[in-house]
């Protein structure tokens, strides 16, 4: 019996784990969750899981929350960053699922890593911002860390039985969002509703978003890096429209290794709680013969800027990932109020990346003091632009 | 340093493993060298690798070959059967490629197992004929059997790091052959010449008209079950033209993972030759851009009736697939001779698989008997088919 954390449980991956957890209850027990905002879902996953503990982002929330459940409940609830973090490296959980959205979910994360827990990486901007500390810490404390993501997923499979020396590269596929059929100038009349509309996943909006402009995959080859010890130079980017090679590896003699499976979540899930193991599933069955024909491009790194603007920083490294990344997740923000255009979000992101003086080998507070500083800059940058 | 023995070295496969060899002079020395009957090409390949021994099949041949080489020439020639036996199970040998075609590479190749090598194999009858046998003399003898054929070689590396428990299914990709979009009728009417035109791999005759009738896939999938301990129900196939996905394995999750490259036999080879180890190689790579796209496609068993008489003497067992194997060789020839019809093809196997009582659980005499028997049965049947 594996005894889970799962930190955004009310989200889209958290759902999805919850899901998997409640198909198979001779194998998982949920031990602690966090939740942001949303009390009634976390009410329901309270009664349905029974976790000991449960973190919420508010004292307010806690008390909503105390409310709302039965009083013969025996459960914790605490609140605030402190809260979070208790309940992240909450003692009896074997694994914590890091799922809280955006940049919110590296201190949550890393404090699991301290407290020895594996952890099942669906957070990538743990990686993206602080990677180099996180995999140190990780290690020190021989803690496993295993990805989520799809794509992360795939290349962790792939790379399983094959040492490292033989790898040649890392191809991360990429759906190419929405937009991938339409001109530069096509793209300048975009609006928030046809960048929600995903081809292949559901997601949450945000990763949605950074789907269409390509960003997230960017964000990805970041992780990625962190991941698997690879260099940026060694980690590609091809388009593929029908989402069913999930990425691959190349090595050395040529041969390529790719992982495939249809569009779920939940099989790089249950993949990160059950490894090496696998568990069966009731999901639909990847039919290649009824998916038509697998087709790939070379992704275009003009039309979608955020790609290259992503790869420059991670090259750059010390604090520009979570300048990147800071900027990119305000951007978006406005993007999504209607603030600003779907072309606006590569030249703002640019515009806060040219006027941060990187640091190398940052500290957590670096990163953090980057992220705020970041976050600042390119609120101004977009008010000034909405004037 | 490896040092290998090549049964079957003037062939195709040999050409290719001899090229890797020539290749990294530092990691692979040429021990023992068995042919047929190309002796011009064998005394080259003796001035260049220097093996120790080699073996022929007739003393004739022996004969001839010690007058080409020069006298100051330290090599041991030995002939027929018995020689061939002892080239192959040459003591100070690493590592045996199984590359003679055929049936005929059947008993060399357990004379090697039996002499405690290991064997990258690429002799398909050797495990068609008597997989139950020799995959039985492995396990005694602690020899690794590593897979030479390019879908094998596939399967082999997507189930690396993989638990055999964790596996659902294995899809063997086939390119179809040149006759994938004719009709039944056309097929009646193709000749030698178009037959002998492979669309994506270039091989020896006989696999290369098994590929045409698809018999070579359905002898693949007998293969695959032996090498990978897993039932026939469980092994699939799917046509894919372009052979760039060269085998697929289906796990219990929905993941797939498929390997991929150009249809170079190099790669296999060096992978047997270097397994778990990776050699890079001057090999074009795989470019999956200019690919284009990847299709795949169910297999029509009424069109190619052979992948079914294969798929059912596999099941079957016994001396069935070593009578499939014996039948399909003579009407192969008879086929290369003009003397009978492509569609003649299935027809006169199964008439040969219909007039044999299946024994089970046969010896290796059981099994070399019944192809023996199974070999006059299709003379005589397609002497009166000419009549």
């Amino acid at each position: 019996m594996k005894k889970v954390t799962i930190l955004g449980s009310t989200g889209s991956i958290g759902l999805s784990a919850l899901d998997i957890i409640e198909k198979n209850p001779d194998r998982f027990r949920i031990v602690s969750l966090v939740a942001g905002e949303n009390i009634k879902k976390l009410k329901e996953q309270i009664e349905k899981f029974r976790p000991k503990v449960v973190a919420v982002k508010t004292k307010q929330a806690a008390i909503t929350l105390r409310e709302l459940i039965t009083a013969k409940t025996r459960i914790k609830i605490i609140y605030d960053d402190e809260g979070v973090q208790e309940a992240a490296s909450y003692p009896s959980a074997d694994i914590v699922i890091s799922a809280i959205a955006g940049s919110a979910g590296l201190l949550p994360t890393l404090a699991a890593i301290d407290a020895g827990k594996d952890v099942a990486l669906a957070n990538k901007e743990t990686m993206v911002m602080a990677g180099e500390i996180v995999t140190g810490r990780a290690k020190k404390n021989k803690t496993k860390i295993i990805p989520v993501d799809s794509e992360h997923s795939a290349i962790f499979q792939c790379l399983e039985g094959n040492d490292k020396e033989n790898l040649k590269r890392i191809i991360l596929t990429a759906s190419g969002g929405p937009f991938f059929h339409l001109t530069g100038k096509q793209l300048k009349r975009v609006n928030v509703r046809q960048a929600l509309h995903h081809p292949r996943w559901k997601m949450g909006r945000k990763i949605t978003i950074d789907s269409a402009t390509m960003m997230n995959k960017g964000l990805e080859v970041i992780e990625a890096k962190w991941l698997f010890n690879v260099d940026i130079a060694d980690i590609d980017v091809m388009i593929h429209p029908q989402s069913i090679v999930h990425s691959m590896a190349e090595f050395i003699d040529g041969a390529f290794i790719a992982q495939m499976g249809v569009p779920d979540m939940r099989i790089p899930i249950a993949y990160a709680l059950t490894y090496p193991e696998r568990i069966m599933n009731d999901l639909n069955r990847l039919d290649l013969v009824r998916a038509g024909h697998l087709d790939f491009y070379q992704p275009d790194m003009k039309k979608f800027p955020c790609l290259k603007l992503a790869r420059d920083a991670g090259m750059a490294g010390g604090t520009a990932p979570a300048v990147l990344n800071a900027a990119d997740e305000v951007a978006v923000s406005a993007f999504l109020q209607e603030k600003i255009a779907f072309t606006d979000l590569p030249d703002i992101v640019n515009r806060v990346l040219d006027n941060h003086a990187i640091k190398a080998d940052p500290s957590i507070n670096d990163i953090l003091q980057a992220d705020v500083m970041a976050r600042q800059e390119t609120e101004k940058i977009i008010e000034r632009m909405s004037r």
